[in-house]
């Protein structure tokens, strides 16, 4: 696990690739397996053993690698599964979404005496509560509105463009009412969602401060790398590092918009069954003590 | 399997719902086993091997419960697994929805020469063509508009009325090109879409025969049971069938949307562990000679 082990970053299927996206423009030199598990999204409408389980079994395929990080680049897994999978991979290091983007959100409120601080996220993300708790810890003094934006997703799954009405008629539903309650900040609490950033940031106006939660969590990972001097180096910091795909399930609309998601053409992902997956998660059980 | 054993209603999530609601109508009396794969959906964006999967550790998972019948009450699902599962499990009786609203189509049709008939239905169903050849085999002489509505599920999945201007939009969005294209016969090709049943017939106008592939899925199920002699007989028949949902995730949202969807006052339902349906598929695979 040097400086030449690649860096990990999982998904429920395409959000996570804003997160690789900024990795490459951050970090040009390293090594990136990504993965979306896309024959079980979305995962955020699932319960957190649901949603422990998937992420589990994905460390567990992905650790014959020899990751030097694994970022779990979806908001939904980080608040419902990180905590466990810390503990249970404790020799691995892994890191999530949501803290960089609480602590942005924290940054950019400024000096404001309760300020209002949004949260768009997937349903299960909200329910967790993990982003209040994130910030509150960090600011106590702040108003948050919270809002489940459950069809955002597959919306976006789904290829739709900003100027699609559909798209307009579901941001508005779900931005507005934060709009007139007067909100200072608001973090995009998906991975999926920069991909709308300019239409949100337009909607909700200048005035309010738009939080990308792949962008900090990208940063935050070169952090931490550059803190634990695994940054790639010698010879090879010149190469162009890699980038390779596994997804779940092998349909041909990954390909499609996974390069829009990324801006660049990607190589063609390795399919991985679940089956296989669910058989590497019950060898796993079965080796720990009862 | 005599005429008390259950009949097995599976799905991806709720959409199947329609269909036992259906049954509940027409055959009161029965006992109806619910299975909603909650935690692996939607399946209308996945490939055939996927979805087969799924439907395989279902059937298994249900096979001791001695089901009389067995409705694959997903369109995707019959579409990608249905021909696969009924060689895998000859003992049992299976039946799905393509056949019973293809059949309907036709017949809605008329004798209009070269009459124009609409498939609306997910991704996967329309890419397995799975209504064409249901259709054509029957009526050589007909225009087919297929219709992909890849967002619908989601939206009906958020507990979304019909009042929304977001179903609005999406409705009109993928109905629009059809009607201009003079559509004679819609068939909603996917059991979700009934609850938005009246919407889309305002939408499409009275001039379009709207065909509901859930009512004929049931009156079909009804059918085949009387035929062989399996409808619940003697001193039970006066009694009212009961109906257990099974889930693959427990979530709260369930027992919300699934009153609304049966229109009665369900049991919470039993939840089924991913991994145990996994296990299952597993143990069945290695009993297979190879």
């Amino acid at each position: 696990m040097g400086g030449d082990s690649p860096i990990v970053v999982l998904d429920s299927g395409l959000g996570g690739l804003t997160v690789a996206r900024a990795l490459r423009q951050t970090l040009p030199h390293e090594d990136i397996l990504y993965f979306g598990d896309t024959a079980r999204l979305p995962y955020g409408l699932k319960t957190r053993e649901t949603v422990t389980g998937f992420v589990r079994q994905i460390i567990e395929y992905l650790r014959p690698f020899h990751p030097k990080h694994i970022v779990i680049a979806c908001n939904t897994a980080t608040a419902l599964a990180m905590q466990t999978v810390k503990g249970e991979f404790a020799d691995l290091s892994i890191s999530g979404v949501i803290e960089p983007g609480a602590r942005a959100a924290v940054e950019a409120a400024g000096a404001k005496n309760y300020p209002v601080i949004g949260i768009l996220a997937t349903e299960a993300t909200i329910r967790s509560q993990a982003y209040e708790r994130a910030i509150i810890r960090r600011r106590g003094r702040a108003r948050l509105l919270l809002r489940p934006a459950p069809l955002l997703v597959p919306i976006i799954e789904d290829g739709r463009p900003e100027d699609d009405p559909l798209v307009r008629v579901a941001l508005k539903q779900y931005l507005e009412p934060m709009v007139r309650r007067g909100m200072d900040v608001l973090v995009l609490g998906c991975t999926h969602y920069p991909i709308y950033k300019d239409l949100i940031q337009r909607m909700v106006g200048t005035r309010v401060k738009v939080i990308d939660s792949a962008d900090r969590c990208a940063e935050d990972v070169e952090k931490r790398l550059r803190t634990y001097g695994l940054l790639r180096a010698g010879a090879d910091v010149e190469k162009t590092g890699t980038m390779r795909c596994f997804v779940t399930d092998d349909s041909p609309r990954f390909m499609t918009l996974a390069s829009r998601f990324m801006g660049e053409e990607l190589d063609p992902p390795t399919w991985v069954s679940v089956e296989e997956l669910y058989e590497l998660g019950r060898r796993m059980a079965g080796s720990q003590p009862l």
